[in-house]
């Protein structure tokens, strides 16, 4: 995991900038974490405006932490001038999102010049445990001069 | 499609009353459309609040409405005293969620005691065009008795 | 589906010699039906051989005939001068693969010049009787110039 | 991945004498290797005949190998009497099937009574080389008294 080489040095600044233009990132509370090459971290704490009808976290806000946090890890490793685009994603619940705070974890398994494939995983807290809830594999594509599209 | 018959009559005023308890819903500006039996839509329009880094709607609330179409569509199905958990899924992005409104169709495809087969699609309009942007395949649980949890 | 337009006329003469080369379709008793613009069919009859260990057809065998029908459903829109590579796909299996006879069906559901989307479905048949029985989405890439790979 | 408690201490032998049954595994020259609790390793051989366009292994024969990996992981952990079933999985591509032998991994993700979560990994070998080629998720179904089927 920690032996991707970055193409750009710069990767970091460029994951945060972009993380910050993700609008739906304060909506739904979630903060950028690590960014190391290869590997993005996001978190958010509970919020009853996310739930579904248990008072979970909706499976899709699970699912929007992880695929940026997939899509942010495959960015580490692109090249500058680049736009990152997620071509799909499978996820798998293993556990409801019951808990005080959430991390996703997206790791690139595979980078491309085209495409990067990523795992992600997600991670429920409470005081004292701390459960796998979904995992996710995701194809992501790095795009190009494609309509002015930069990350 | 309109094929199934449904187990429970109440069928609808149990989708909509689950439906109603989907707090991340009213926070994404979502609205329950045609309930029938297999079949269930929900609509959001465009919110800046809800972007990824283009300006987009992220992939996340996408996937949010269209999670929940797949899910209800299942439950119009099941037999009442159930709940309905979402397995899994896989999407793929087929453009990016531009437009004013969107609208997410699930239907199932194949219905089961516990284990129930989805497709969704999400359309984009804008006030002349409509475009097909994402497409799931899900597999939603039956649940009985586990925890208390009925919708 | 029947709305595609292939970039290049002589589309089903590629399929149908790249398919003369995968040696396994002649190992599974596997053969080239349809073949339109966005739409590839493959055939097989029941072999004991290729069974799993309830006497159904193994699921990577059903696996096998969708993937090469939604890889040359792609293929078929692609321009001359391409190889085509499967990136990923998904496959969810509504019922055993039992019948006298398996038909799997590959559409594009949306083209493009570098990936395409296809979804493929496998129908199980007996003398008289039709089921649907493994529904495929397919990521299919378009690869040019890469290693010498022409189709 | 050691950690899973088989719930029939006989699981090996079960495993061993469905794995026997299925002969597509004779088909495709594929074998049998570690049966560890949450864990099943099945490997092959080259084999032209199982062979794409291009002479690669065709991507329908490594997901039989890496599906029935991961069906039988799960199997070592469900109590006897039971029958298994894959419900979906989903497949990435990494690298063409080129090598001389193939190595499946399946490992549990998360066990369940009626559902498990299987990750699956199949790597290619030269005389001098390793690399992971394919990465599965798939789910896994624990059957009991249906049609009779008993692994």
């Amino acid at each position: 995991m920690s032996d991707w080489v970055p193409q750009d040095l710069n990767f970091e600044a460029r994951v945060r900038a972009s993380y910050a233009k993700q609008r739906v990132m304060d909506t739904i509370g979630a903060r950028l974490g690590r960014v190391v090459p290869g590997l993005v971290e996001i978190e958010m704490g509970y919020l009853p405006d996310l739930g579904q009808q248990h008072g979970f976290i909706h499976a899709g806000v699970i699912t929007t932490i992880v695929d940026s946090a997939c899509g942010y890890a495959a960015f580490t490793l692109m090249p500058a001038e680049t736009a990152v685009l997620t071509v799909e994603y499978k996820v798998n619940f293993l556990a409801p999102a019951a808990g005080d705070r959430f991390l996703a974890r997206g790791r690139v398994l595979k980078p491309g010049q085209t495409l990067t494939v990523c795992a992600g995983e997600v991670f429920a807290y409470t005081a004292d445990t701390e459960k796998l809830i979904a995992t996710m594999i995701a194809t992501i594509m790095n795009v190009r001069g494609r309509s002015g599209l930069v990350d």
